[in-house]
């Protein structure tokens, strides 16, 4: 009995595979701060309590696997009001973003097949590409250009003959990067030379701070029938675990064959994808108010990040996460350090190591991905618990150094 | 642009692609008997209800990619409680039986790898085949031998050096045959010869006939370490829409890995897999009672089909599905006349092709399967309109015939 290849090379995520040294931490009184993953310490908007309190009795049967009628109409309606061309027929409701990011990569890619990424990137399309058998090539971006896309020509290095598809995710996880619409019809040339279905993952558009808006990929003229967009409720109505998010394509070829797909795994959850409904056809203010808060927390966390020494970091300008480089060796001797040995006032932190963001070999060793998804107060202490870890740690690699 | 052989090679749920054509003559007015999906009309127990009840406010969170720790708990207890030695830690809570399914096979098997499936068998492992890029390898089954398992030799027979695992459904899906001790004994001998693991799909373990018990796989001496076992609430609770099961091994190797593929995924939905603990630790009362209104069910529609001109069809002893061979051509045929052509008394019947619960080419097609999840007094009148329909079809068919 063997395991799989395809599961031997698959990564464990690195946003999760270290909790075990959180819950040892927790088990030991230590406060943890959990700034590895992005599952905010918000409540969703209440109507959507309300729609789950309906549900008193009856049956509870399955979904259709396209997702129901009403809630297909109401994620289109949410697109309609931001201009995206996607009506009912174009959108798959899918168990979460995570579901949508893995139906884009199955059907358009083959064992051995490319799709091109930005790194650092979201760490589930590498995941996938090891369950799938597909290989991620990286374009490298960097904090000097504010991890914002490079020339055309870049871009185009990346792509060969088995190229399927590239990923844009916008604006960024993991870097907050918000990337500007000729940015994006850069990426929709490359596209359109090399004939490659554009990813466009859209799952934090509402999440922009200083006024800044979301070009989405669908404002680039000529780019539509290219794009499968993936999206999802989880971080910008603070649904994490509701599990809902879609799929979505105006092209009734790539639809036709994502549903298979979908009918393999049955349906998404039938409570959740209903009870979202009114956030998507209501008011829209939940979003503003959800968007200034995290525009105060990334002013604490990118203010206290920016003051440690050593530290490389650029300033988000969407989404919830910074990436920053530390004057570490590897990153991840470092979370494990914060969890297994450090503490301050019986608290600690934990963030994530950067390696696997990143599908080039030893890149993004010494960066770390942070999430700012706890209240102002709680950020504060967090990140004053990170400077004097951080310094805890560079001070004992040092001294062993000069042993 | 291209879409992926991956995802063209994926067979269209057969259980699910001709939903279109039902719902159109649910348009047209007509009453449809949807015995297509075991999608019971049954409600969970209403403690179910309650649990989800006690969410009125607050943050709802990523669960852990393994389950909350108190959901694998109660799902230990549940196994325990039957016998199987399965630890909190041998469990990862799923999306689904349909995700332990894909964690299953994704975990065994690399593309072009083989897994030996009994045929007819249930269609999502297919599904699953030809996304995953895996190969199914079927041992045939008869309804003669009441879809019971062949001898140790002919199972051999389709076990080549690429062969990995070797799926059980039992009680099975789509015959309902519920196999015995040395049935599965010879699966596991077959698998210890070979060095193979053995999917354990044991969904249906709750619903058997006439004192007939479920033997699960883990009762089969030595054949523990080979056992990688799907489960799901779904049927037993009368939870599909809820999307909570359950992927078990004692391997603990075979848990780490089958992890990376749920880290990448995130989480299966959090509500549900909370709100089911106390149907798994509290009176198995519930469970007795749906034993025995599927039993009653079972009747009706197995009597109704024995005396329906032409056909062939084994008696089942359990699950909530039979098999039925019709006296046509093509099946297929038959489900979309009844959607599109036939009605009696304002209703009509939608039966799922059986075609594609075959690996072997051509098997099948003039089969359906039917699953009975209706009410007694539902069944009766959806079993005449049946055996009209057949009648106008069959007539019709003979009538072209002769032309």
């Amino acid at each position: 009995m063997q395991i799989s290849n395809r599961a031997l090379g698959t990564i464990a995520s690195p946003i999760r595979k270290l909790v075990p040294y959180a819950e040892a931490a927790a088990k030991k009184g230590l406060k943890v701060y959990a700034m590895n993953v992005g599952n905010p310490d918000l409540s969703p908007p209440p109507v959507f309590w309300r729609e789950v309190a309906k549900w008193r009795t009856g049956v509870l049967g399955y979904a259709p696997s396209t997702g129901e009628a009403r809630a297909r109409e109401a994620w289109s309606h949410y697109f309609k009001k931001r201009g995206l061309p996607l009506k009912p027929e174009d959108i798959l409701i899918t168990t979460g973003g995570s579901e949508a990011i893995f139906f884009s990569m199955a059907v358009v890619a083959d064992p051995g097949d490319e799709i091109v990424v930005f790194e650092p990137s979201y760490s589930s399309y590498k995941s996938y590409s090891g369950i799938l058998n597909i290989k991620l090539v990286p374009v490298t971006l960097s904090p000097d250009t504010g991890y914002h896309l490079p020339s055309q020509k870049e871009i185009e290095k990346a792509v060969s003959a088995k190229t399927r598809a590239i990923v844009v995710i916008n604006p960024n996880n993991p870097t907050g990067a918000v990337f500007t619409k000729a940015e994006l019809a850069r990426v929709a040339a490359v596209a359109k030379k090399y004939n490659l279905w554009i990813i466009a993952d859209e799952t934090y558009r509402d999440l922009t701070f200083e006024g800044k808006k979301t070009v989405s990929m669908y404002e680039i003229p000529g780019a539509a029938p290219r794009i499968i967009m993936t999206d999802s409720v989880s971080k910008r109505m603070n649904l994490c675990g509701a599990r809902i998010g879609c799929f979505a394509s105006t092209n009734p070829d790539i639809i036709a064959n994502a549903l298979k797909l979908a009918q393999a795994r049955l349906s998404s959850p039938t409570i959740e994808q209903l009870a979202i409904i009114p956030l998507l056809t209501g008011s829209q203010k939940y979003l503003d108010d959800i968007r200034d808060e995290y525009h105060r927390r990334r002013d604490v966390v990118f203010r206290a990040i920016s003051h440690m020494p050593g530290v490389k970091v650029h300033k988000p300008e969407g989404a919830f996460y910074l990436i920053v480089r530390l004057p570490v060796k590897n990153a991840e001797d470092f979370v494990k350090f914060m969890l297994g040995e450090f503490s301050y006032k019986g608290s600690t932190v934990f963030v994530t190591p950067g390696e696997d963001f990143y599908s080039t070999p030893g890149r993004g060793r010494n960066e770390v991905r942070i999430a700012y998804v706890l209240k102002v107060e709680d950020l504060k202490a967090a990140m004053d618990v990170l400077a004097r870890g951080l310094k805890a740690f560079v001070g004992r690699y040092t001294a062993r150094h000069e042993d």
